[in-house]
């Protein structure tokens, strides 16, 4: 709701309007709240949240998936996509991995597409800190502490921890402290309160106290009633972070080998990163998706989000062989639809339709 | 006009409104267009236009600041400060530095404070291609070509013109070109035409076509009329960037040691930075200031330029002994003051008051 859906809240918590870069303006849309435990979603069985891991929120989202099928036959063999954000960088592949393995022909898997997306833990954790040197918010002294004190290779991903390391992550997470590492240029939210008459909205202009808005509105009896949500009445509150999961059981180091399994069977893999984001910032999918040692299919270049005029740098793309490609988004955080809307919709578009992103050819004109 | 003057120019070209944070509230503002040949400045003899340079703009200050002096002697022996950002990165210690040695008791100079500045070649040079790099504007295989192909050292610096550091810079300049570079994340101008009525400015949002209007405003005859410039009528209109300088006849690979003879002589310098700059980006100017080898008085650490509530980090701020202080301004441009204008009131304000920027103690008891 504060992202790529077709509405958003507004201040008061309970009007709503409408979202016009909705990215089911690109397709249907179909939204998981996902594992069991996440948001409505919930599990009969109590010990399940205690069983919770990378293999079973794939198993359980190709199961609901497989199901819905069933349910909506109308759908089956469809081209079908999936994209997620953060830690969907392990859940997006993993149910794509999970799809193919059963090998359903209901799933016509397309392709999958994933945000500032956590993929490789080494460099990504590599690509913070020098996310945060590069961009000044961290010392020299500090990211020199980092880079030699702290193992984050491949090997050494275990021996990260010694007392010099945490010394400097800490020194580290004091300069950030203030900061919002998923948007680092953004503005703090701040008061929690709801504001009633709503101030009017900018889509353009990314409201920070959009949390509290969003919660609110999923917490209202008349809203959970409408969505025929929450219908077994859990004991706990809808949140945007789950406290009902304090167990995960497994987390791959890495799903590389899995995203190299998709392109070998045809899936299209897109890496999109916005670039303002600190907590898996550009940075470390680079050096992740470099990991990869893929061909350069096409070079490195800005694409347009708009070509009108003296058209805007929606961002980078490179593309790969194998039809994988890397995207940047300019100015966005962590969620991208959320910082740049229109950036963001001209990046699904792009992806569903299996084209490259536009480039520059009127503003060339102009 | 477009910075940090009291007051800016709307869409229409000729009507003006206030900023609310122009510097006049931390100080008396002197402006000087410098050298003669920039904006209204000139020189009878036009053949001084062919010996501009590095040395005659600082002499040619220092005499307008003296004569000046004499013309307003109430403002002798008050506390001066000099400021400037960019190229002026040059002008403004080398203008100190003509002060000090012409040791006139009417100008008792206290300190200079220099934005995205130019302060050495090499170490500017490299920082521009490493942020560009670290930012995702250019490729991995662009950056790596330049760090291989280009020689930016002190010593080198005359060799860093090979065919394939040209190759590699081109690459860069390939991808950077419909980005506008001082300032990475904005959008461009759509259009340089006037826009009447005026759209309602908003202080906080930079209006990236203000160049155009600020061109219109200083051109009309009534403005010049009441400001008395351009009373000999110059045979070019005012302009952003001079077009009448074409030779520049001496330029200082570096001014890092009029800077250590600034502070040895108890001139307060601060080092400043916008961190969305990509001319004259934080990442030179770290290198340049490194390049002095000063000890830490106050390590590298957030500042505040709102300590109500959840608190604002303007920037960060590393402290240097000999009264050196390196300040970065979060989400500023190259042109500070249009950017981040609450940000850089709070940063003069506390450079002229020999304070350290404010830290955080009001918004932890939030």
């Amino acid at each position: 709701m504060e992202e790529l859906g077709p509405f958003r809240v507004m201040s008061d918590g309970k009007t709503l309007y409408r979202n016009p870069y909705s990215w089911n303006h690109a397709a249907n849309v179909l939204f998981l709240e996902s594992p069991a435990g996440v948001g409505y979603s919930y599990s009969n069985t109590t010990a399940d949240y205690d069983r919770s891991g990378d293999n079973r929120t794939a198993e359980d989202a190709y199961l609901f998936l497989a199901n819905w099928m069933e349910r909506f036959p109308e759908y089956k063999g469809r081209e079908f996509y999936i994209t997620g954000e953060s830690y969907a960088g392990h859940y997006v592949p993993q149910l794509a991995h999970a799809i193919l393995r059963h090998a359903s022909p209901a799933i016509n898997l397309k392709g999958i597409m994933i945000g500032n997306a956590v993929i490789n833990d080494w460099t990504d954790t590599k690509g913070m800190y020098d996310f945060f040197w590069t961009h000044a918010f961290i010392s020299d002294e500090t990211a020199a502490g980092i880079d030699k004190n702290c193992n984050f290779t491949a090997a050494g991903a275990g021996a990260a921890t010694s007392a010099l390391c945490d010394d400097a992550s800490d020194e580290a997470g004091e300069s950030l402290r203030d900061i919002d590492i998923y948007n680092i240029y953004a503005p703090n939210c701040q008061s929690e309160k709801l504001v009633t008459p709503p101030i009017a909205p900018s889509i353009d202009n990314f409201d920070p106290c959009t949390d509290y808005y969003v919660d609110a509105y999923l917490n209202r009896p008349d809203v959970q009633k409408a969505m025929h949500a929450n219908v077994t009445r859990l004991d706990h509150p809808w949140s945007a972070c789950s406290e009902v999961l304090t167990r995960w059981v497994d987390s791959a180091k890495t799903v590389l080998p899995i995203i190299r399994e998709l392109m070998k069977n045809n899936i299209r893999v897109w890496v999109y990163s916005g670039d303002t984001d600190g907590r898996v910032p550009v940075t470390s999918s680079r050096l992740s998706v470099n990991q990869l040692q893929l061909p350069v299919a096409a070079k490195w270049r800005p694409w347009f989000s708009s070509t009108k005029g003296a058209g805007e740098v929606g961002g980078y793309i490179v593309q790969y062989k194998g039809d994988l490609s890397l995207v940047t988004v300019r100015g966005a955080g962590h969620e991208v639809p959320s910082y740049q809307p229109r950036r963001a919709l001209v990046l699904v578009q792009n992806f569903l339709a299996g084209k490259a992103l536009p480039d520059c050819k009127e503003c060339e004109q102009d």
